[in-house]
C-alpha cells in the first residue's frame, strides 16, 4: 500500500526526535535553517535537470528527495504540513471558482 | 478538514483536463516541460528565501506554491504522485533500518 | 569592441547612483537583499534550463541576465567585483598547482 | 594585481585542454551539460543563502564558485564569454537609453 505524504511526514517527525548521530533527519535539523534550505534548493535544481533530461526514473527519485527536504525544512521551522495543504487548498479552490466563472461566461 | 496532498493532486488532475484558456494548471502543462520546470525552480528559490528571512507566513505560502508546481511538473511528465511517495517510503524505511542498526551497535 | 565584465560593472555602478524611478538597477537595489537574491536565483534556474534545452542563443541571453543580477546583488551587499575575481584567482591558481603536482607524479 | 574575469576565463581555457584526471575543469566538462548545469544551479543556491545570511565573506566565496561554474558551463556548450558580455552590453545600453528618455520626459 502506498503511504500518503502525511504518513511519511509523521515518520519523519519520529526520526526528528532521535539524536543527530542516530538520524540523518535529526542531523539536518540540528544544522539549522541555512543547511535545510540549501538541501531543498539543490534538490530542486536536480529535479529541474531530471525533468529536462526526460529521465522519468530520475525525476521520480529527485522529486522524492525534494519532498523529503521540504518536509525537513518545514519541520526545522516549526511549520506543520497541514498549514501548507490548507494554503494549497485555498489557492486551488479560488482558482476553481475563477475557472468556473470563465466557463460560465462562454 | 485538511485535504491531503493526494486529494489536492486529484483536484489538479481534474483541472488538467480543462482547456488551457479555462485552467491555469492546463495552461502550464500545455506550455511544456521547460516552463513547468522553470516555475518549480523559481518557487524553490522563493521558498529558500522565505525560510532564510524567518518569515513563517511567507514560508507556508511559498511551500504551497512549490508543492503545486511539483504536482504540475509530475503531471506534465506523466509521473503519478504515488511513484514519488513509494520512492520516499523506500528511502526513509531504509534510513530507518540504518538508524536502528546504529542504535543497536551502541 | 567587447566590453569587459569589469567595464559593465562600472556602468552599473553609475546606474545605481540614479533614483529608483529612473534606473532599474537602482530600483532593484532599493528593494533590498531578498529581491536581488531572488532575481539571481531565478536567472540561474533559467540558465540551467537553457543549457539543458541545448538552445545556444537562450543560454547567451540567460547567462547575461545571470551576470547582471550577480553584479546587482554584489553591489547591493557592498561587495566589489574585484574581491570575487581575487577569490577566483586564488582558487584556480591553487588548483593549477594541484594539477601540476598530479602531472609531475606521473 | 587583480585579474579580470576574461583573464580567469583564459586560464580555464588552458585547464580545459588537460585530461580529465589532471584538471577538475576538464573533468567537469567531460561529464557533460547536465553535471555542469547542476553545479551552476547549486552554487546559485549557495550564493542566495550567503546573501540572505548577511555573511559577506561567504558571499565572496560563493560568488567566485558561481562565476567559475558559469565559465565552465559556457565552455562546455561552446559559448564564448564575449558573447555574454556583448549581450549584457546591449541590454544595459538599451536600459541606459530608456533611463535617459525617462529623465528627459521630466
Amino acid at each position: 500500500m502506498t503511504l500518503s505524504i502525511e504518513a511519511l511526514d509523521a515518520r519523519l517527525a519520529e526520526r526528528a526526535k532521535a539524536s543527530p548521530d542516530q538520524s540523518y533527519t535529526a542531523k539536518l535539523i540540528a544544522k539549522g535553517t541555512a543547511k535545510c534550505a540549501q538541501k531543498l534548493g539543490e534538490e530542486a535544481v536536480e529535479t529541474v535537470i531530471a525533468a529536462m533530461s526526460g529521465d522519468r526514473g530520475e525525476l521520480v527519485k529527485e522529486s522524492a528527495d525534494l519532498v523529503y527536504h521540504l518536509l525537513v525544512l518545514l519541520r526545522s521551522e516549526g511549520v506543520d504540513l497541514s498549514e501548507v495543504s490548507e494554503e494549497l487548498d485555498r489557492r486551488t479552490a479560488q482558482s476553481g471558482l475563477a475557472e468556473k466563472a470563465a466557463r460560465t461566461r462562454d
